[in-house]
């Protein structure tokens, strides 16, 4: 997986921040999750393909999370984009989209799908053969929900040595990677582990963004690979944080120990504070492996 | 006037351009037209005071064109803004905004009033002591407004020498200025252009964008001092202009002729071209006084 931080500042665009978007590349997939004014701007800054976004999936409607959404959907338009667009988001975002669509008299050449969400609980809002994504309800001002993107378990990898010393047939590849054994012409029956290594190990991400301290998200992104939380705030400002539904690095680093997370990005900055490394050094108080977004960073895990 | 550019390009937000914005300081008066997407970080950018802002005038619902207006709104609330905002656009306008404020849960803590326009007819939609706006009704594919912004003949000079020669007290200087005779004590009448010189000649300022070709524009913004006109293609795209209901430089040009207008900016550039010089070369062939747009760029007139 690689993540492209297009932008993880709190409230508003300034010459030098950027409100949240970024990019997950997951099995040759290209998520975008949350898309703040001027997301088309940064994927091009990134250079990013971003013809090869086809699935938009939106945590909430505060401004700084979907304000560019509008104008990335117009510039598809404009790019003359045939293949369809999934766009999943809290219930209201297609009546937004299609309303100012409707008044500019623009309609998308491409198909425009809206998946409306309103579920407390978590679900499965996509999945195809290699990729599942989930929601994560979260606690905020408004209804927001969180996303975690899970690899599935993907083939067994071929032993090339075993499977060529049996002299096996390359049209039975596919079925062994599959866990299939295989009988050779005089019966013999090769079980599938003489011939096949153990499949990578799938991995997981977990968005969390905009919330509060909840630790009814633990069972959710458990032992996940890569957990982004939210840290708009230090313990310092613990108070504003509790009043605006926001969480403190503190906050962010105690659920990633608890869900015992292998890596924790923090993001989300107020830019109330001189340097984002203070939220580090907060987190890491509790939490080991403390990482901070930065716009135009990018993590591989 | 002081008009600063802060985007001029046709259609989506790119790295290196903006889509269409503008200040026009007039007056002490700081007025806003046209907010695409990002705006408010042109804003930062070009180092404008924008909570000077009191007022923002929008041509027409095409994304390149607003996308950037309910981030601003929304920022003006985050900057606990006090003062009313005006927001003159074609009707429509008031809807999209509020719809999304209404799903985040935000409301202003200022006044936003919205003045939604439908008028096929040059119309005042603005006016003070100083200053006073009017639409230019635009053909384009959409209900499309410029607007012409000119200022109100001000008080007449006063002749300090004049004045002092004759003992005149201070208390009555404004009064002088209004155009008043004076009385002296001795009952002669001094005539007031005695006393004063005329006052600064006027200046006006015309926004067209975007616009086909269209002369009847030009009874509203005849001799006016500066226009910005839309030129979106050169003449070797002319049937694109057309079928688009957009302007080649040469018929920007020719209205600025037409009109008698003293100076001419082109802008709204399709990305096309290698060099927006090509703009101006075109329109210097029928109309001499051209200034090119660019973002960033200020003119003072």
């Amino acid at each position: 997986m690689k993540l492209t931080i297009l932008g993880c500042y709190a409230a508003t665009p300034r010459t030098i921040t950027n409100p949240t978007s970024q990019v997950l590349e997951i099995r040759s997939r290209m998520f975008l999750i949350d898309c703040g004014e001027g997301t088309q701007v940064q994927l091009r800054k990134n250079k990013l393909k971003f013809s090869k976004i086809n699935h938009i999936f939106i945590s909430h409607l505060h401004g700084d999370h979907f304000y560019g959404l509008v104008g990335l959907i117009s510039t598809f338009m404009l790019l003359n984009r045939q293949t369809d667009l999934h766009v999943y988001g809290p219930k209201g975002i297609k009546e937004i989209v299609l309303l100012q669509l409707r008044y500019s008299n623009s309609y998308t050449g491409y198909n425009l799908y809206f998946h409306e969400l309103d579920s407390k609980e978590s679900e499965i809002v996509y999945e195809d053969e290699k990729v599942v994504v989930k929601t994560i309800p979260l606690k905020h001002r408004i209804y927001t929900n969180g996303f975690l993107f899970q690899e599935k378990v993907g083939d067994r990898k071929l032993n090339v040595d075993a499977v060529q010393e049996y002299k096996i047939d390359t049209c039975y590849y596919q079925k062994i990677k599959n866990g299939r054994d295989i009988t050779l012409d005089d019966g013999t029956v090769i079980p599938n582990d003489e011939l096949t290594f153990d499949p990578i190990q799938p991995k997981s991400y977990a968005f969390c963004s905009d919330t509060m301290y909840d630790e009814s998200i633990i069972p959710i992104i458990e032992n996940c690979d890569m957990l982004y939380h939210e840290t708009t705030f230090l313990e310092s400002e613990a108070d504003k944080a509790e009043k605006t539904m926001h969480s403190t690095a503190k906050q962010a680093a105690a659920i990633a120990a608890k869900a015992n997370v292998k890596q924790l990005i923090l993001g989300h900055y107020s830019t109330r504070y001189d340097t984002i490394d203070l939220f580090r050094q907060e987190a890491e108080t509790i939490y080991s492996d403390v990482l901070l977004a930065d716009d135009g960073k990018t993590f591989e895990f």
